[in-house]
């Protein structure tokens, strides 16, 4: 069975070492951040990780949800307990405002909660998440009487919550939408129509579910301006609604999250927002549902690394090939051999420069709302802009990658359900699809964030790396001049898109998928950097953790050396365009 | 639910066209492959796997097998009649010997029974592709007396059978193997130990299953030089033989193949070849038996993309960027978009070249044996000892990466079992694990392939490539000149490894896996010129068929474009050498 054990000091390191929290104690929410407890939160959130999400991970995935003829749903065992113990520690309540009963920490700490439930239990992790989604919604945009109705019972989390936006016919395209909702005389609206895939639709966890569902006031516009945003509670005051799961989908993987299709036969909801204006209200939530969906690969990743790197450690085959290692054993443990010792590496360069990039991007999530300046507000958000579809497509890709490179480590044992490096695998496949495919995160960053305002986000980019490496090349060359040449070959790939996108919009089209992962190479380069020049310092200050910060300098020129050059392939790509890749016919195929 | 066709006209074109079998209808068992046979065994193996094995593919795997308290196992529905239809059809039989009731025609026509059967139901095609490796065995090294009693019944079908090598200590490195074979009186031997992962191991397909065993007769050398083959009945004369399914393992895939854990206790056995020399024996087998597992791979990708493509067309969502290209329908097909282009493309590169490729490898697997002069033997022994761990590694690689991609067409709906596509990618995953984990592979090419006779078959695949390109680039330079400068970083590989392998091994352990993947890439590349050759001369010569021509040139400058100059990335990778991978110590991990 495998095991897991929080990257606690990773975790402080990157909060208190690198991004240095306590540089924003003068903001809101960030003054009760200290780093204390900071250590606090992650260690206490690592213990609750370990000893009472993981250990029900393998058996969740075994056992499933369960839907019974009435409709309701039994979440597999061990999973009520664990939800309760969650509730109790407070833990869905961690970064909400305190006037709902919220500990009103900052965001960049539900960062680090979300990687962690992901890496023990992804399953049981989006109960909670939909649930800080929706609560998220309603605080921003919900009426006074909303929240008061509904927030205080969604951060204890006594209540849960879901986002239904698909249908069977309209996943991307919301343009399509159907789900009708008609306006009552007392004002509220009955919503009828069939959603899917709603994760964590219905449920024996909480005592209420609340829906948050886009649909159709009659009479409305057409395409997506005619869409409004309801609120649908499965029980109204005690009583059920008119909503009903008709099925759980029978998945790849997530197996102990009940992923249903939900139909609304006339239920009574209520307006969140104003109407015809539901795409505005659900966009509020998108940076935090995408970052929160490559947490989870990253999540995942990670735990798939530390179970194959112990594997690695034990499993006895073969020597190594500069000479016997270990005489004393019948064979030396696979770790040293260089091919093992490659998918370790560059997970271990993901896992952690992932891990910076999504704690530097949850901290720009918080000063986009909380900084003291507009200036400071518009840089986060125009580096929120482009960073958000970058971590949501590149870390669902890569946390795939590696998960399933983990698996690879153990050999056909990996194929195997009881070692749980193949759930790692099934499990980390829907970040690609859900919250927006990768090809539509891409198409994101290259046709919608690129282009704005003249390129004032990707502008801005640049010239904060250019930035940086002035700042530090003079004593970190190693770092800066490879971070250069990739940011050279991001320049050059920008340039090249600007050029021929226009002329011939398949170009973007074409280029999109290797634009995201190009730039999703100097972000990581650019945490690299930060992340050894901090060491590098620590080291010098005579940090007492030195094998610590020396394994952080070997992995950053791993990481420089072997996978940043590979910005250049990803160039070539670009720059081949679109002309071969759109000439066949459809039928073609 | 999922739909397959048979690629036939590609198969052919392939066979014909590219590899042109004719010409060698001068040697041994060629000279009954006329064009009319070939044509007729495609088709109807393609109309075979398509309404026998495909509609029982989705069904099988949510089934999977049923082990019974007395240890016996039951295939999913559908399989026993499915598989008698298999025998009735001679399909076991199409490149066995003549002698023994097969129909002995070339080996390559075997390769494309694989792909077939592998597209429409890899899990069926496990228990007569092992059938056949034993067979295949016993022929080459039995004694006249064991390919009597097994061999008629083995091509026909009645028996099937496995190969145990896997102890639960011991998978790549046999040294560690521990079961034992203790010769009686008779000269027979006792055979007990545990064996795991057994392919096909128990069943209800077959009369016998005829196991073939790794052991130690005790006494014998250590290590690998003390391990002997030998061949266990599941009934010997109708009488049940001391051995038993003990379990069959929960996997991610390949559910409706029974993997079997066997328990050998003092079950009897005969020696197949000589004590001690049960390596040598399946020696014999790897080649067939690697890209086999290649193949599987590109069956899979195969039928993944052709429901990715189908999806694609159907699926309105969104609309072109260059314009609504279906105003009469609420939104365009996806196959509008660039970034479901990419992935459709990307695969058919892959689906195409790889098919070319391990059809030119299974010719020379005939070759090896067939050809009539020592030379042309002698080369056909090189260029497989280079290609089989290049086919094997790339080909499981890009294969379960493309059924990856396929199931990302779908988005959401990708990851829900009835569309069959996450099937696709879970089975898929085996092939980068079995017969030798990739890693493996990529140390074999590397390790022993290349610095073999001081570089022969390297050198000869080189001029061959050169010849290649010298003898076509006056009129296809636009496809000869990428593949020269693909065979550029190739040479540019081999040299690093020459000049820095030997005083550092890791510096190859560490370039072994992106070897491996410039080594493919220029194979496919040389697939695609010769393909692109083959079809602008069949334009030019007035073929009927235009569009299947004009497509494949296309796909060809798709690939020359966007996939061969990554040969550039790959030698990079392999220029970082191994210093920084193998820098820290097991313990940071």
């Amino acid at each position: 069975m495998p095991t897991y054990k929080a990257p606690v000091k990773d975790m402080l390191f990157v909060l208190n070492d690198v991004l240095k929290l306590e540089r924003y104690s003068n903001l809101e929410s960030f003054a009760e951040a200290t780093p204390d407890i900071i250590a606090a939160i992650v260690k206490q959130g690592g213990k609750f990780c370990e000893e009472v999400l993981q250990p029900i991970n393998l058996s969740g995935d075994k056992e499933g949800c369960i839907r019974h003829e009435d409709g309701s749903v039994t979440t597999p065992k061990g999973f009520k307990e664990a939800y309760d113990l969650y509730c109790q520690g407070g833990w869905g309540g961690l970064t909400a405002p305190t006037e709902f009963g919220g500990q009103g920490l900052p965001w960049v700490l539900s960062v680090i909660i979300q990687e962690l439930t992901a890496s023990a239990n992804l399953g049981f992790s989006l109960y909670p998440f939909l649930t800080a989604g929706v609560a998220g919604l309603l605080n921003k945009i919900g009426t006074d009487e909303q929240k008061k109705t509904y927030l205080p019972n969604m951060i204890s989390g006594k209540w849960t919550g879901t986002m239904n936006l698909t249908e069977p016919q309209c996943g991307t395209d919301l343009r399509l939408l159907r789900t009708k909702a008609e306006p009552q005389d007392d004002g509220s609206y009955k919503i009828t129509g069939t959603k899917i895939f709603i994760s964590a639709g219905e449920h024996d966890l909480s005592e209420n579910i609340i829906h948050l569902v886009l649909a159709r006031i009659p009479g409305g516009p057409e395409g997506v301006k005619g869409i409004s945003l309801f609120l649908v509670p499965k029980l109204i005051d005690g009583k059920p609604n008119r909503v009903s799961c008709g099925s759980i989908e029978e998945k790849m993987g997530i197996h102990s999250n009940s992923t249903c299709l939900l139909n609304y036969d006339g239920a009574t909801g209520s307006l969140v927002g104003k109407e015809h204006e539901g795409l505005r209200g659900m966009f509020v939530l998108m940076n935090a549902a995408r970052l929160g969906t490559g947490l989870q690969a990253l999540g995942l990743s990670e735990v798939a690394t530390q179970n194959a790197a112990d594997y690695a450690r034990d499993r006895l085959q073969g020597r190594s090939l500069t000479g016997v290692k270990f005489p004393d054993k019948v064979a030396d443990p696979i770790i040293v051999h260089a091919d093992v010792r490659r998918m370790l590496m560059n997970a271990r360069c993901f896992n952690e420069g992932g891990r910076a990039l999504a704690l530097w991007i949850g901290l720009q999530m918080d000063l986009e709302e909380k900084a003291e300046t507009e200036d400071e507000r518009k840089t986060a958000k125009n580096l929120l802009a482009l960073m958000i579809p970058t971590a949501k497509g590149v870390m669902s890709d890569l946390g795939y990658a590696n998960a399933t490179n983990a698996q690879q480590v153990f050999g056909g044992h990996g194929y195997i359900h009881e070692w749980g490096m193949e759930q790692f695998v099934r499990d980390a496949r829907i970040t690609m699809l859900y919250e927006g495919t990768n090809g539509i995160q891409a198409m994101d960053l290259v046709g919608r964030k690129l282009p704005k305002d003249n390129g004032e986000a990707i502008r801005a980019y640049f010239q904060m790396i250019e930035g940086y490496c002035k700042e530090y090349e003079k004593d970190y060359a190693e770092f800066t001049d490879p971070l250069k040449k990739a940011l050279g070959d991001l320049q050059q790939a920008a340039m090249w898109l600007m050029q021929n996108a226009v002329k011939n919009p398949d170009n973007a089209g074409a280029a999109a998928t290797s634009f995201m992962h190009l730039m999703g190479l100097v972000a990581l380069g650019h945490m690299w950097a930060w992340m050894a020049v901090t060491s590098d310092q620590a080291l010098k200050a005579g940090a007492s953790d030195k094998a610590f910060h020396e394994a952080k300098l070997i992995t950053a020129r791993y990481f420089m050396n072997r996978h940043l050059p590979q910005t250049g392939s990803y160039y070539k790509k670009i720059e081949a365009g679109s002309e071969f890749m759109m000439a066949l016919p459809a039928e073609a195929f």
